[in-house]
């Protein structure tokens, strides 16, 4: 199963924001679309990343940068990304090894999807689950 | 494979806070820590939970509460646990439909350990992992 086939039930597309938004902003997108990242994009590029662990880093430091910073000044600028032909077992390498929870995802070298963990975790539960089908109707003997 | 086995390689123990600690207080801790939801607890019986999803969307509602409210005012009281014993299936289970990404984990009715989707990815990849060790081993003939 590839990333591809994972993302096929999610809306297409990926919430993205400009470097120069202000951070209370990005926060209410993220909230807006219950998502725990946000690709930074200028002119159809990829300038970084920015999550709620980068959120949570600056108001540990310094609160007072979530009322007045911008998204550049916090996002993560070393974006770690997949093809949506990636498999998944490939995929869980990367987020465990890295300790990412959110992945983007290019189609021909260009921002086409986000892949999160809570997708990773769903799409083994569910493939679980067809398995099972599959397999408790092989020992009945019955077509599925 | 049970909670309590998946955890087995985890620091023992759960990360906690008091209600009245400040928010910003507790955005130190997880930072700390680099874990994103922290037990409320006092007089050792749990009374909450706060993660990195309560700061967004209050960060994103006024952001000057990040500033300077208390963990019991932003915290989730609906706590959802499961006890040591439950299975990992059990956990993906819980953890997608209540879309939630930290599970608090009681031994004896109190708390005991917290599972994350990040650990339950790990879980899943490691035992992957060997369960392609042992068919490899089973097909070449020879012992583990």
């Amino acid at each position: 199963m590839n990333v591809r086939e994972i993302l096929r039930s999610k809306p297409e597309g990926v919430v993205t924001i400009a470097p120069d938004a202000s951070v209370h902003e990005a926060m209410r997108v993220l909230v807006r679309h219950n998502i725990g990242a946000l690709l930074v994009v200028s002119d159809g590029a990829i300038q970084g990343i920015l999550t709620e662990r980068d959120l949570l880093r600056t108001g540990a430091e310094d609160p007072q940068r979530l009322l007045q910073g911008k998204v550049e000044e916090l996002m993560t600028r070393d974006v770690i990304t997949a093809s949506e032909g990636v498999e998944l077992d490939e995929v869980m390498n990367i987020m465990t090894e890295r300790r990412i929870r959110h992945l983007p995802i290019t189609r021909e070298g260009k921002p086409w999807s986000m892949i999160s963990i809570g997708d990773v975790v769903n799409a083994l539960r569910n493939s679980s689950e067809a398995e099972n089908r599959y397999l408790h109707s092989y020992i009945a003997g019955t077509p599925l």
